[in-house]
């Protein structure tokens, strides 16, 4: 199954809000929540993905010809590649009956598993979300990373309990899923968190701890303060606040500044290798897709997930390539320009 | 009433002028005076608008979950909001004959004393519409800003009397009103004041005394000078001058010229509790919106005015909530970024 | 008439190559020559226009309210406003036949002496043409410009002689003329001239000599050691080479080098009073617009060329008053920003 | 037969996936792979081609009237022009069956070889590709430049042998090839070649020695360490990386860090007499044209190859006119500007 075959069969059976379209930029939903669109105008999105194509790669080809080594070691785990595919809740709401939250994050839970990648999984108000993403991580030998919305503390430590018994390598939270408008006066309440308060869950939490949805230098050094392992720099893909910064604008400047105390994942907008290459070269040490994860499940299955792995895996492969980079490590800030 | 159903309805009674668009941008509107189009080849509304969409919000959601408070004290009133309904005159020219500057303001005024914030109401050449905005200010126990033309000093020490009887809690002059085409040529004469003559007008007045119209450092100065309590950076929304610049491109500079010694408002292209973030952000104490407005009047009335406050204030505490500020004094230079 | 009626007028009767446009922007005429058009790909007349949108004004209306002065004088002469008409040449080649060279200059020498400011007429291969511009100035007194192109020594002459008989103020020459694609190959011959040449040429000549054609401070320091009493920053309307920079984009640093030595002419895409204002706002002496004046011609004759003379000189008042520069003098660096 | 028509006859053979456009600037052909597009999302192309539009001329045309020779010696040989035939393979596969990689070789080595200027030749798998190529050359009196991919040892010293008994003037290695979709995995392997290698090659070639795909400094400097004799700024049209920047924007960088030690070609999105100008300035020593010479021989065979040749030889010779350099050595950084 072909990538394009795989969106043309997530056209028949995403619902009416998501369009599955040849290139994910945030154009076609727009502003349309319920739906993947982005919040308010509805231009974030689009600004995140066009911030990467802003970003220019370096071509090189004098170097020697080996092969392209892509993989990564993360929290004590080695993964085939640097992506990973992004936690996605609500999926009746925003896409179609086809899937709910359980049989989503089962699929593509064990297919990203299965193909040398791990999958974060969504939350939800309905405590069988959080049950079955951690069965499904466990099914997996714990590859996967459980993402919590910031609740009250009581419903956190219930929801780290179910963590602690999947196996999990790594748990995140999404500190900016408060913004989202579906989300808003629900029971149990989601909020912001102090550093105290996020040092506390750090540190009642054994496994890696990843703060989801830094978008500043002030941000990320808190998220430091409170004791996380990583930091996403993620703006919700524009799901959470009208009028924010694209990440690719933001990430280098968080870099220079937590870059050597915490790992840094990024998302938003990146859709092809080439994006990731740009990622990784800005300082990035894991990227997050989501969307085309959700096309791929719906239009393929566990297949449609591995052929968009395979797609992008090659890709970044490429990239590595024309650019003179034959291991992750050696992707470096001159190989792109701005 | 959702504030899409008052433009709605709006659209059925604003005139064949105004297209009480979805986005209120200046585009649909164009050039076209009468109407609520910009001076000249008319795209100075257009980039009011488009300037704030450039400034972006520093999103950062670790910090204390507690309640945002949105309101602010203004020359010793506390309003809920730091918004307020910026002045319109001459509405059957510009829109259509279901209101006419009385009724207009009747409207406007008291709604807006109702909901927590206060409306500047405008001037005319009829000495009536004068006499009837302070009318409805006095009503509204001086919660509204008469704003008078800068017309000869006969002219502005009547009006100045019907002000001080009105309570009204500030009063205004739009000292670039004399770039409004329909307004040449008229009796009572308009045009510019020096400094002298300012302050001559400002040091017989008791209220709190606004100059409406500044857009340059120099500008501000000249009103100091003069002793204006507070000014407004404003352009007319484009309908005096061809040519200028945004607001949002130069209210910074002036906040860091004279933000100390007076109060500094701005409008322009403002439409949503994202923009007042922004604008409160970069400097201003307080922010005025006047088209939508006038749309809320006419689909609405009262009813439509609340609903659009409670719209962009509904905005406002989300974009603070996601910003990291919990009362409008939190709001800092850094939670936005250009 | 209106300048919409001349242009409508003028739409009947101009030729199939300009469309008379409510805003000439370079844009329909595109690179279409014969014809107003561009050379080459066709985008520096529409470069020209757009740089001066991107000039803004500074509004300032804080100042003493008196009569607005319009008027310079220059090379001993007053006029009623900074700007002048352009040269054009080959008028039934590039619009229509309703006018030839000589009837079109006859027509605009005539019109703009009588409203206050002057013309520049074109030149052509055809003697006659230069014999009847100079017929015109003389029978204006002398208020007008002829262009001479850079032919060879001996035509130059000839011409000169015409110029002298004529009483014009002042003469002009288009050096950058080689470039247009009709006059290539044409006997006499036309080509570029050292500053040897040049100063021959200026020393010959009684007349305050204008050198048009100046695009950067190399070429204005050439024209100025040749003597040159002042200096048309052009690009001849974008007609002579495709690919050339907006003369709006080289003006300030062409001012800055050489502005206290010369007088300083600019032309392309100048089309309103605010272009005019900004033009001199960064440092032009004098302004010269060239299509609108075709269309005035061919849509209204006499009374045509004194509406657009009006127009635009209203818009000229219009903006200084709204900047706060009541003489031509008074208009400063700070009035405008980029 | 004018360029125009050379285009309409082309758009009659030239096959469905190039459209001989009017303007050949990449956006018609897109991302499609084979054709003449991009790879990727495909905007590289247009990148190239744009970012030369975003130089702009500084015409002037006080100097010398006299003739102006646009002739160069490269390498111990004279040509009328600074600008080259670039090469292109696979033509079957990109274009249509009315000429193969050979028949088209030989229209366009002795087309340019006759008209003052050479053609670099393509590569293929099949070893025929490069014996017809080195063959026309051969009957051209060594005035083209055979280009060759990188594969490996043994093929290259066959190829070279070929290069050496046709007299060739110089060779070219495109070292960038490796990244062409269709060239993968392919016998004999294409790939990277270290400094090392790349120094063998060259040391065993008596030909001066071309390395082309060159887009960074970095790269720059280590052509330069294996002793190259020139190196072409190339991203090999955008067809070998998708993100890769336009050469125009990382030529002057190169030129800056090594245009003293080698000779510096440029390619990508080059059309017109301008553009090539403008790389002169930016301080390319030779200019490499492609798609447009497929557009001539498909359209016009020899005669649209002349054709073309004398268009941009007219265009180049006219922008030399009207920017004062009457020879390519006097073309200087400061007759653009950015």
């Amino acid at each position: 199954m072909t990538y394009e075959e795989v969106l043309k069969a997530a056209r028949e059976c995403i619902g009416d809000k998501c369009f599955a379209c040849p290139v994910c930029n945030g154009k076609a939903c727009g502003n349309k929540l319920p739906g993947p669109g982005a919040k308010g105008i509805g231009d974030a999105a689009v600004r995140n993905y066009e911030a990467w194509k802003k970003v220019y790669l370096n071509m090189d080809t004098i170097y020697e010809n080996k092969p392209i080594d892509t993989s990564i070691t993360l929290f004590g785990k080695q993964f085939d590649y640097p992506f990973f595919a992004g936690p996605v809740g609500a999926i009746q709401l925003h896409y179609s009956d086809k899937y709910n939250d359980i049989t989503y994050n089962d699929v593509l839970v064990s297919a990203c598993s299965e193909h040398g990648i791990a999958a974060f999984t969504g939350d939800g108000v309905n405590p069988q979300v959080m049950e079955g993403a951690t069965k499904a991580i466990k099914a997996a030998g714990g590859l996967g990373i459980p993402t919590i919305k910031p609740w009250n503390k009581e419903t956190i430590e219930e929801k780290m309990q179910l963590v602690s018994k999947s196996d999990a390598f790594a748990v995140a939270m999404d500190i900016d899923a408060a913004g989202l408008p579906f989300l808003k006066n629900l029971t149990p309440p989601a909020g912001s968190k102090t550093v105290e308060e996020l040092k506390e869950i750090i540190n009642f939490t054994e496994t890696p701890f990843i703060v989801k949805g830094i978008m500043s230098v002030k941000g990320a050094l808190k998220a430091k303060e409170a004791g996380a392992d990583a930091i996403v720099v993620s703006n919700h893909g524009g799901r959470v606040l009208d009028g924010c910064a694209a990440t690719a604008d933001v990430l280098e400047e968080i870099v220079a500044a937590v870059g050597d105390s915490m790992k840094i994942f990024v998302d938003g907008g990146i859709r092809t290798g080439g994006d990731i290459f740009k990622a990784l070269a800005l300082g990035a040490d894991g990227i997050i897709i989501a969307r085309p994860f959700v096309s791929a499940v719906f239009g393929g299955g566990a297949e449609g997930v591995a052929g968009y792995i395979n797609k992008i895996g090659e890709e970044l492969r490429d990239t590595m390539a024309m650019c003179g980079a034959t291991s992750i490590s050696e992707i470096t800030r001159d190989m792109v320009r701005r």
